[in-house]
């Protein structure tokens, strides 16, 4: 018999394939299709083994980095994914996700329900290097994917640059390397006309 | 002006956005598609996260083993799935995938190609105890997601609860609890119907 705190563990396991069908408002470069929440987060841990060398000035703990990634989106589970430039949808998006934190992280052995929990939490408040960096990579990867599928979800949306600098304006600040390119990749993305200035 | 280096990391990080039209044989738990190799990759980082606690006797790095979970199948991108139970795929694997891996890897800067290189050899080679957690988890998870679907891809492809344990036999060497659930979820597969004996 296995014993009940892998039963929990597992069942914890089964329930975030939930994040499989939670659906971005981006697409995959070279598809109709959107982006999953789960293929977000690994192309997120990807890009955080790569990019957190460009950290600025201080060290990273990447390990951190890969947990915070990977879990940062599992409130959405319940939540639903809010569109960051809806505003309406953010005015309770807190409680909406914090719920969702209680009863997802809640089917996990307490210290690990407490890892997890802790991790989002970080997250979710900037206040550490690891978390700057996370949440740097969650708006550069959407830049990035929005970039490579000519604008089409900021049109379809009507996004204008303004509200794409603001979103990434926190990067350059945690990384200077990782900043220019944000800046790069919006000047070339008004210049080829994917994103109205 | 971004760097070379930097140039090269958002190339790579840009062409492995492919991985998300890698479909597997398995489907996602209540859903009529199949799982994408991102997804995949991201439900064994999770899991490397919960479970690696439960390897017998050694303690592993659980950095190295997220990081081989999540290039793993990046070599998929050109070399495609090869269903693990397709005999006759199986034979040229090797080539195609270590073809694969010089051109995918290759794009990145010298030091991070090596890197990925060598962790990517070092799981399919099985040489160290993060490698083999690696491995049992990306046999466990279609296994979990076959058991919860019913077994619905067991019976569209004809596998029999001999192929499954064959393919699950390592397991309890890495970790006796995990080897323990291996042959429950099968037991209990074979007693529900999913899976033929
Ligand atoms: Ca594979």
């Amino acid at each position: 018999m296995t014993t009940e705190r892998l039963k929990r563990q597992i069942e914890f396991i089964i329930e975030v394939d939930k994040i499989k069908q939670i659906y971005r408002k981006n697409f995959v470069i070279g598809s109709e299709r959107h982006e999953t929440d789960a293929e977000h987060s690994w192309h997120l841990a990807i890009m955080a083994m790569l990019l957190a060398e460009h950290v600025t000035s201080q060290q990273v703990d990447v390990l951190k980095v890969l947990k915070m990634v990977l879990i940062h989106d599992i409130v959405e589970i319940d939540a639903g994914d809010t569109y960051c430039f809806d505003q309406q949808a953010g005015l309770d998006k807190d409680e909406r996700e914090t719920k969702a934190a209680d009863r997802l992280f809640g089917l996990l052995p307490d210290d690990q329900a407490q890892e997890f929990r802790s991790l989002w939490e970080e997250f979710e408040q900037r206040v550490s290097p690891e978390a700057c960096l996370a949440d740097a990579l969650d708006r550069l990867q959407p830049l990035l994917l929005h970039y490579h599928t000519q604008g089409k979800s900021w049109q379809l949306n009507n996004i204008t640059s303004n509200k794409v600098k603001e979103r990434n304006k926190r990067t350059a600040a945690i990384a200077t390397e990782l900043g220019r390119l944000v800046d790069e990749v919006i000047q070339d993305s008004i210049k080829k006309g994917y994103l109205t200035e």
